[in-house]
């Protein structure tokens, strides 16, 4: 492997000295700001072999370096072995950044190469303040290239095609031209009279369809422009689906031009309205190709409008919740019976086996994201990943972790159980317990209209960290209708973000705690902001529980637990039983009813 | 009152029209930015009579205007009636700043008038922007006129000058020898040679000095330049006050020069050194004479290092809480004595009461704030000011709350205690228990280093919120060591302030519940930052209750208290009797045993 990466980098060199640059920056996004981006875009892993989710790469002509963060240290360094290339560590006290090393180890008169389309604005502003810094506006040279690697990249991926289905207002609650239309005061609210649109899940959001083109995203790789009078969808029209087709119809009814992908950004040097462009997605390659356009920079308002889910999603999350719950019992099911029998299971036979059950549902669309099927210290990874060779037995003893969600025309699921195999250490029960607790107690949240996520977290850690534990990673994200499993504005974690929680977001709820070398113990559900009361002392909100999926009682110290905490679980399973109980076939009932027999202390 | 305030409005606009000025603006600070100014500054309730602790005025030729927030609405509309002045609401939705109302309603060309010694850069800043905006550049006119009102206020007081104490190394924990090294070093680093301090509270804990010029606050009225050499002191030299005298020579000797106060202006003309400067407390005034001198404005390091108390302050405030709580038990069991048997009392001697009873304890200097003695409906106003003439009766029935605290050579103090005066409601009852159970559970809390207050607030929160209910203001504020009884930077509430709680930081933990027309209720002791244990998971912070005061169990509704709750309150109960007893009389000892016996569910 390695070998083969350092002559990409040498040949990437050779194209660096006949240009005349001295530093190509290669960054790890695509031109939609993607939290996963498609193959195509790949860039850093075709050109170093890293498959961080997080990671950016600058190639002079005598250095190589990675630049990623803590999750990515221990993978980075085996995968980088022998490609000459450098790790350099981010988000640590004394990081130094890209553009701060730039500046710090290039000359005056140095020229810089990245591929605009997957750089934003942002990032490159950065770049100039650094570079103008140390060598002045005269001192150095910038260069955007897009798509700069296909010279080198032979067999590099097209950008993805796939069938394009559509959701009727029925099915999401909201047509397009509603949606449309809300968009268009939106847009004249900020003095535009059009809006361009780059994330993928907004577009896909905006205009009812759904596609395949990322794996485990259910978008289309496209572009929009919103006029206050036209809709331009600029993509790839396939190749006689009629999936597609028939959608394309679908949108041109209501008003959708369709337009080739590839014509955008000819298109856009002639926009004559003023713009609504949002930064968070838009690449440096739009913002040059806009220069001339009269324009405003604003973030979109779209995400916002997402977050919060109208009645008839909510509706069919719910239903969806319930559908995704019965895969997951008959999984767990499946999985203790054959454990305990003494079968051999290993971590990716039980990854595999819980996909198809999800795949039994009608109206499923694929995973939500790759399922992490963790056993004993396997789970003490929070972004483990279960390998296909040779993974891991799951041994009748200990915990095993199951982190997994699907995307189906009713919703999308993410859910994560930790159950136990067999005999379990003191230890394992008391994080089992805490993690529990902890999720038990900010489902029973009530707050005042206008808490922000960062502002209940405590709730989910507390019991942690009486126990003086912690875990490194937020507590809850948002969670899209049949879009992405990850989506804000809002977020439940120790940071700062603003956004209130509103009645309708839905997001996870999902506290943990890990033991490198040992277990780790993780319970997730999806939890819906509700409204809960209105009196003297304000306008109080809620979350309801929408996972249905029991939560294993065995490993429970129910000595550390509260009453309150103990009603809310014995209520929780009972509820799991009833709703379940008639559509599981006889064998599987009685297991569950066993598992959710109410506990005491 | 209000034809008196009518009047001066009129004397005002006589001087206006014969100046040439359109609008005046009167703000309710001091040249040095303070939360409580001195007499002298109390300008806005000399002009329009209204009392409050935030309010603004602006007196235009043919409208005057007071504007403050919604804890005065009812108050300022009693005061104003009858002046003509009328009442603008800020921090609701539809406000409109005094900047936004200047820029609508005058003309172009006209010109503003304030004192800039009691204007900050920052709100004369916003006022030349919605100036601008609205008339260009050039189409009106700023005039700062320092003590402008001196013209029509005839006895108006002088500022203010009393006997100024020293405190020493061993008393405080550091010399001010060390603390202006210290100080030194962060003017170097911030590439700066001199600091010029208004603040008065980072004055007076510099200099280890303490006063009285302001009511409840040790402080000196005075300026302080550091430069890295020198340190000048601008302060009133007082009349042959021995103390002072000894102060000065103390000071002298370690360096400090002292200069007549009304000199510092004129001096620092001549600054040549390059200054920093705390936009937050500089006014416009001094940022207008440094117009033309070298400087940087930034904040002040010293509030966080005031906040992080040392182990000589926390020693002695230990100590202090002890003296202070002897002085509550004290008043209790009076207050309950005399109450039960019968003997009429009302609020404003039971303040009385306390304050003297606080005045035994060596090394008193004061109150720390002006006493909260409220009974029944009255404790439902949570900034309630208890009258001195004809203050309600407290009955043998109900809820009294008082809040009240000592300044002591030791330390200052802050608590609140809401005690049963004979039978309650259920309501009132409950109410007691849910706010005690937020206390508790605060003063439980471990968290990792790192931690905001904002990020803990709901802890204190959560038992009300569970039952639908909610208090109106913070939760906790930074306490000084013989200084301000409300500091930052730290606090803890709903907000988003990011300053971590540190070891050494003492705060208040006082969670409330108001009922209007009915009670109120409020538990307030006084926590310490401690390191709780360090391990794998982080770096774990806890909270020690410095507050000796018993915390009364009658109105408890046990079942509705977690057990972890019950043994902190028997604990702390315990405690207390513990601490206290060989220090009361046998009457008062056998009252508090009584008081303290545990609770049980």
């Amino acid at each position: 492997m390695s070998e083969l990466h350092s002559r990409r980098v040498g040949r990437l060199r050779t194209m660096m000295r006949k240009l005349g640059w001295d530093a190509v920056v290669i960054s790890g996004t695509d031109p939609f700001s993607s939290e996963y981006p498609a193959d195509r875009w790949h860039q850093v892993e075709w050109m170093s072999g890293f498959t961080g989710e997080a990671g950016d790469l600058v190639i002079t002509l005598d250095h190589a370096g990675l630049w990623t963060d803590s999750r990515y240290f221990i993978q980075s360094k085996k995968q980088l072995e022998g490609s000459g290339i450098v790790l350099h560590k981010t988000r640590q006290p004394d990081s130094v950044s890209i553009p701060e090393w730039l500046a710090a180890n290039l000359e005056s008169g140095s020229a810089v190469a990245f591929d605009g389309l997957t750089m934003s604005l942002g990032a490159v502003e950065e770049l100039e303040d650094a570079l103008e810094a140390a060598f002045g506006a005269d001192g150095y040279r910038l260069v955007s290239r897009p798509d700069l690697l296909d010279a080198l990249w032979e067999d590099r991926p097209l950008t993805p095609s796939t069938s394009i289905e559509y959701i009727t207002e029925k099915e999401c609650g909201e047509s397009l031209e509603d949606k449309i239309e809300w968009l268009r005061d939106r847009i004249e609210e900020k003095q535009c009279s059009a809006m361009v649109l780059c994330s993928l899940d907004e577009i896909a959001w905006l205009l009812n369809v759904r596609g395949n083109d990322i794996e485990y995203n259910p978008y289309v790789i496209s572009y929009l422009l919103v006029t206050l009078d036209s809709v331009r969808w600029y993509v790839d029209k396939g190749e006689h689906d009629p999936v597609t087709e028939n959608t394309f119809a679908y949108l041109r009814d209501a008003g959708v031009e369709i337009l080739p992908y590839g014509d955008f950004f000819t298109d856009m040097y002639e926009v004559e309205d003023r713009l609504l462009v949002d930064p968070a997605s838009a690449s440096y390659e739009l913002s040059e190709v806009l220069k001339k356009v009269d324009k405003t920079y604003d973030a979109s308002p779209i995400p916002l409008m997402k977050a919060v889910k109208n009645n008839v999603e909510i509706a069919s999350q719910k239903r969806c919740y319930i559908n995704d719950g019965l895969a997951m019992e008959k999984f767990l099911y499946w999985l203790e019976t054959r454990v305990k029998s003494g079968e051999p299971v290993n971590e990716w036979q039980a990854s595999v086996k819980l996909s198809s059950l999800r795949a039994e549902i009608p109206g499923y669309r694929g995973d939500s994201f790759e399922n992490i099927s963790a056993y004993g210290a396997g789970a003490a990874l929070p972004h483990y990943i279960t390998p296909r060779e040779n993974a891991p037995l799951i041994e009748p003893r200990g915990l095993y972790l199951v982190d997994s969600g699907g995307h189906y025309t009713t919703g999308t699921t993410d859910i994560t159980r930790t159950v136990p195999m067999g005999e379990l250490t003191d230890l394992e029960k008391e994080d089992y317990t805490l993690v529990l607790r902890g999720m038990i107690d900010l489902s029973m949240a009530v707050f005042p209209r206008g808490t922000a996520g960062c502002q209940l977290d405590v709730l989910a850690r507390n019991p942690l960290w009486q126990a003086r534990r912690n875990f490194g990673h937020g507590t809850g994200h948002g969670i899209g209708f049949w879009l992405g499993v990850h989506e804000g504005p809002e977020d439940i974690r120790q940071n700062f973000n603003r956004q209130p929680l509103l009645p309708g977001m839905i997001t996870s709820n999902e506290p943990g705690l890990y033991r490198e070398g040992l277990h780790g113990v993780r319970h997730e559900n999806a939890i819906l902001v509700r409204e809960a009361a209105r009196n003297e002392f304000g306008d109080f909100l809620c979350f309801d529980t929408l996972t249905r999926c029991h939560i294993d009682t065995e490993p429970l110290v129910t000595e550390m637990m509260t009453d309150d905490e103990i009603d809310w679980l014995n209520d929780y399973n009972g509820l799991v039983f009833d709703t379940l109980a008639l559509r599981l076939d006889p064998e599987t009932r009685a297991w569950l009813r066993e598992k959710t027999l109410p506990v005491c202390r």
